[in-house]
């Protein structure tokens, strides 16, 4: 086990592995485990039932990534709930809340002052920038840029496939430009770019480029508004 | 350790937090935890690797809620699965089936013999009427209204937030009337009325209020028939 | 606890029931529950904090299933991720990758080579083929068939209740054929027939049979490609 500063305060059944590193008063609760390689930051909050640095997994069909033993870093002052999973090679930043049952993959950068919500999944190879938001249960695919103050509504889907699985090696998620906002279970396809500040609309289905400032649609999304 | 009854059959690993009530012949599963002030009513199971009665959690970009020392109370025949999350100052009605890795935030109720699906998250402030059936990966935004035997099919989603973040305070999610079934994937925006027995097909978007009484379909969501 | 053979590698606080088998080599992370009945063959890993081998609950409102004794069969080499709930009386075939956060029912077949991507979902009476990927936060409804090589894009709907609860017992998922792919977030209506390497497109809502090798899109979706 790992050498734990005494301003920690550990839940029961919690499981600490070898090379972690606990900052000063982080709170983590019952039966979480911290895998090999975390770094917590100071004054971070951890719920129950969580797991945190995670070593990602692979079979014959799913890409590797390369992973030269890298660590799982979260910065001071982040809330993480319970039940959520962190894999290792990802950084999040300072003052992030991430919902409970969340999944973030390995590869992953999470920008200050984010949220993450409830049952969210960002997948691999994702940067995500200061003050966005991610509402509960969004998709957020692998190889995906969000730059700052994104919005992300509830249910909100991404591909990063164009051939789904036919062509494995051309992937490639959405790119969203600052303070764009996608409305709730809206479809965003591989590779499209959504402009700064647009807005796509609730169910929308974005099938191209999206030029910024505008509001846009429907299925395909088409401008409604400038 | 809180006092619990002979009758109760407790798993492996469970944590037991101080003023926790625990009814007569209740199931509870290995590694679950229950935090201070939740009440459980007899005869209700619970699954394993659950977290019962969270506290609030909020970041700065996060509303806080009032919460003056509220219990979670889950009244007698309740059976709920594995995995799952639910926080303080709800109240779960008699007989009600709450499906694994579902998640139920804060000032919630739900009424008796209503079904929350696997993986169904229901946000804060929000009402579940009686016999109301909420499918898997159901999304139920907060400040949402639900009347009795309404239904929700798998995947449905909805928002609360007009502006998706500009303007904080103007929460208010759908309030479906008694008997109203959602389609699979449909997609509810903020503060829309669904009328009574009204049917709202498969991955429709409904942007405004629906009469009772009828069905409709398609982006915006139209009528197809009375 | 059940008879583990030592080269199984066992994690911390682990809860292992009677009538469970392990294999060789296998790798069983924290927090891990296996119930009884549950078998697990050889080089098979599972991740931290998962429930495997769980007895259906029902309640008034749902139907019940055959379960006569049956066990939750792992075959050799299988993955399975963190935070995992899987029923018993399901087969989970050779060399299957399962997601964190994924959860597979009763009476559920897998075929080897198969993917069951994260937080997942795959209800009741279904029959998965081999080598089919279904992608993260997908919903498999019961009663569904996959043939072999299917792909089932992120944020997939399904639904098997054409009358949305108030006939409860016409239950029929899709049936989809060899080699198609589902685009992301597209809903599939109950009974659907997708034919053979035919492509739906991303958010589309299949409403009817769809014929084998064609491109189909929109609301509801129609032919667009040969």
């Amino acid at each position: 086990m790992s050498n734990i500063p005494e301003s920690v305060q550990l839940g029961k059944n919690t499981v600490i592995e070898e090379d972690v590193v606990v900052g000063e008063n982080v709170v983590i609760g019952h039966n979480t485990v911290l895998l090999q390689g975390t770094h917590i930051g100071d004054d971070v909050s951890i719920g129950s039932n969580c797991v945190l640095g995670i070593k990602p997994g692979v079979n014959q069909r799913m890409r590797k990534t390369a992973q030269d033993n890298q660590n799982l870093m979260i910065e001071s002052g982040t809330r993480i709930g319970h039940l959520v999973s962190i894999y290792s090679g990802t950084k999040i930043g300072k003052g992030v809340f991430i919902g409970d049952q969340a999944s973030i993959r390995e590869n992953v950068s999470v920008g200050p002052d984010s949220v993450i919500g409830r049952a969210a999944i960002v997948e691999l190879n994702t940067t995500i920038g200061k003050s966005c938001t991610i509402q509960t249960l969004a998709y957020v695919t692998g190889d995906t840029t969000l730059e700052d103050e994104v919005f992300i509504g509830p249910c909100v889907s991404m591909s990063n496939d164009k051939y789904m699985g036919a062509q494995p090696f051309s992937l490639k998620g959405p790119h969203i430009r600052k303070g764009a906002k996608i409305g709730n279970n809206a479809s965003l396809l591989p590779g499209v770019t959504i402009g700064k500040d647009t807005i796509v609309g609730a169910g929308s289905v974005v099938t191209k480029n999206i030029e910024e400032n505008i509001v846009v649609a429907g299925i395909p999304a088409r401008k409604i508004r400038s």
